[in-house]
Order: C-alpha cells, then sequence, then structure tokens
C-alpha cells in the first residue's frame, strides 16, 4: 500500500535566557509536544535559544524553510528583554508595527481589569505587518503568525489557551496512532523482539524506556505509527506473545 | 576595565523520540542548566532531536565546533533505538568499539545485582574509540566523553550523577553572579527603570519575569553578569531605590 498521507512536520523555538540559566524549569515544551501529537503533526525538534536579536533572527529564517509549522514561546512582553516581535519582524523582513486589533484587545482587557494601557504595554500591540492574531482569554495580549510562524507568550497557561487557538487556526485533521506495552522484564531481554517487530511490521516505530528507580524494575515499550493503526495493534499482539514465551 | 575572565560555552542535546512526542516531560534540561550555571558555563543552546543516525551526526559535527562543551542525554540502553554510541563514533570518525573499562564495569554492576551480562547489555560497552568514561553509581553503565562531547544517559537520576563527574573532570573554577528582586509593581510600570539599569551598568544583563496567577501578580527581576559582582550589586540598588520612588 503507497501512503498518500502528508505528514506535518513543526518545529518549536523556546525564547528565554530563563531556561538556558536554569532558573525556570520548562512546562512548555511537554504540552506543545502533546497537542502536536493530538493533531498528527510530527514534532522535529526543539531549540531553546537566548533573547538576543541575531540569534532569534538566523533561528527563524533557517527553521522556518525547514517545517510546516514553526512555534515560538516567550519574548512578547513589556519589557527591554522582550525582543520577539521586533527580531521575527526583521527575519521575515516585515514592517514592525501597530497591529489595530490587538490594540482594541489590549485596551479592552486593561479597561476591564481597571488597569492602565501604559506606552510599555502598548509594546505588545507591535508585530510585523500582515500578521494575523492569536487570541487568549488568559491575558489579553496577544500572540500573532505570520507566514508559518506562530508566536506564542512564554507564560504557560498562556501558551495552553495560544495552542488551543493554533488547533482552530490550522484546521488540519489526521491523527498518530500509540499504543503502550509494560514489561517487569529488564529491557535487555526483550531487545531481541523489539527488533524483529521493527522489521516485521510497515511504518511503525517502537521506543523502549526503562522504568528505573534506584535500580531497573522493567520496561515500557511504546509502538507507534503516523500512518498504520492495523500495523500498531498487529506490531503489539506479536511483541505481547513474544514476551509470553519467555516469562 | 579590560575582562580578561574566559567564559566557557556549552550546548546540551536532548537525544528522544519521547520528548518530542509529548510522551515523556523533559527533566534534565533544567537540571544541567543549574549546574552549569554553578561552574560559570554559559548554556548557549539545547536541542532536542529525534533517534535518528543522520540528525545526530549532523547535530554533533555542527555544534563541536561551535561551543567548548557539548552534552548529550539519551540514547545509551541496550535496546535497538540506542543508537547515541554509534552515531557519536560516526560523527567524531571513530571506530565504534568494545571499551574493556566500560566491560569491567558492567560486569562489577551485573555481579553486584545478581543479574546476567546479556549480549544486550554488551551493547553498552560500545563507544567510540579513544573515550574516556563517565562513570555513574547508579545504574553501573557508564557514559564517555570523546573530544568536547560528554555523553550522559537519559534517565534524570543517572544524568544527576553523571552531571556529578563531569563537573570533576572539566576542572573549571569560575562563577557568575546573580540576584533577585521581586515587586508585586506590574511589569510595565519597571520597564524604563530596568532599561536605564542595563544601560548605567557594564556587563549586566537583566531579566523581567513577570509573576502570573491567573491575571498579573507583579514581577521577579533578575539582574546577572558572568563577570562583575559590584555592578550586579549596584544595579540591584539602583533598581530599589527607583522602585521606592514610585511606589
Amino acid at each position: 500500500m503507497v501512503t498518500t498521507k502528508k505528514i506535518y512536520s513543526a518545529c518549536l523555538i523556546i525564547i528565554g535566557n530563563e531556561i538556558l540559566s536554569g532558573r525556570t524549569q520548562d512546562k512548555n515544551i511537554n504540552h506543545v509536544a502533546k497537542e502536536l501529537f493530538i493533531c498528527g503533526i510530527s514534532l522535529k525538534l526543539v531549540v531553546v535559544i537566548p533573547d538576543q536579536k541575531k540569534i532569534i533572527i538566523s533561528q527563524i529564517r533557517k527553521l522556518k524553510n525547514q517545517y510546516d509549522f514553526v512555534i515560538t514561546t516567550g519574548g512578547i512582553g513589556p519589557t527591554h528583554d522582550d525582543i520577539t516581535s521586533e527580531s521575527i519582524s526583521l527575519a521575515v523582513k516585515k514592517k514592525y508595527k501597530l497591529h489595530y486589533g490587538a490594540y482594541r484587545e489590549l485596551k479592552k482587557y486593561y479597561t476591564k481589569i481597571k488597569s492602565e494601557l501604559t506606552d510599555a504595554r502598548m509594546k505588545m500591540a507591535y508585530m510585523p505587518e500582515g500578521s494575523k492574531l492569536i487570541l487568549n482569554k488568559v491575558s489579553g495580549a496577544p500572540g500573532f503568525k505570520i507566514e508559518n510562524i506562530y508566536v506564542f507568550a512564554g507564560i504557560p497557561s498562556i501558551v495552553q489557551a495560544m495552542m488551543k487557538e493554533f488547533k482552530k487556526m490550522i484546521k488540519i485533521k489526521n491523527k498518530f496512532y500509540s499504543t503502550t506495552i509494560i514489561t517487569k522484564l529488564f529491557e535487555s531481554k526483550i531487545a531481541h523482539i523489539l527488533v524483529e517487530a521493527e522489521r516485521k511490521y510497515n511504518n511503525i516505530s517502537i521506543g523502549s524506556y526503562p522504568i528505573f528507580d534506584g535500580k531497573p524494575k522493567g520496561v515500557e515499550v511504546v509502538i507507534s505509527s503516523q500512518v498504520n493503526k492495523l500495523s500498531v495493534s498487529n506490531a503489539k499482539k506479536f511483541i505481547l506473545s513474544e514476551i509470553n514465551k519467555i516469562i
């Protein structure tokens, strides 16, 4: 069978000195990865880079041509170290300018929470010309989409809200298939079975993850496929029956 | 004052489909980042890549020339998807062969836990010719160093043990300076103060991180320097006195 299903690819760029210095534990990679998996989009690469204009620009220019979707998190707030929007404008060679829709969103939000739309906050309405807003109900300050680049905030609850919007925007209905086997046998005992299963079945990938709690406690085997549900369930049956032979 | 202190740079490569698919929440980035910060080594880049030989080889070849230290995690276990050691041998053009020291470590470990050193487990003693072992007391299976590349396991408790060994091996005594200010003022209210502080003091970098719990609750300001302790404390004094003027 020839597979005609298109598998979309994605790359995630985490922009933040605070992750690289160890000050902050990243909580966004896992959420974005899970959500992309649910959409049937293959996350191929994550990079964590500092808040530096030159580095952001060079990464964006390189990665937007290599993946169907590029998602960035971080650096779109009101302070001096929030340089993501300006850097992305430079990367895609669009004017960095006031987006009236974003301005209205901010106005509405700060009126609601009885606070002032200061000059610093106005910065959050600036983005590359032609951007489409990525709204979120958590903070009022929108992210944006330009070309195939989706620009999110860095705060996890806002990333989660923006990821919901992303899923509405892309309108891809795809599905990956995945199943798990847990066994108390050591990884080394079943290694040959996994090799055989991967040879025997098409379009599947098998990951083997030791369960380790001071010492080895067994292994979790994940069988997945981006295209073929039947291969996944057949491979599972095969592995289980081979494991039963050696228990 | 001319700064002559050499700042070493590092890059971390997380090898693992399980992170990219969202199955596993990464716990290694933050630990490695913190430990490097303590050593005074500047972590410049993190990449998360799949368990694919071609990709591992190309990333290693590129990044080992760009940073003083390259650390990898994941993919050095006994199963078919553990291809890191072989890929790194290819990347550095060294024979992928049995390391007798590693073999002895494994033999010792499996004798101690009354288990067998199977063929699959023997795989963990193979690495690039000329590698230096990175021992760890947690699992018995050593990581290794070749050129400026430090190859760790993926399991967090083992990464932590190997990071301890790394610190002994590199013998760098350096120090970064960092201090934090927490204020209930919103980020946008103090933005101009931070800009001024960064202009006023040399060799410092200021990060501003909103405290967000459903709505903005204030901001954490982190002032750090890789070379100058005095600038950090002077900048802190300046920012605090400016904040007090507007409270």
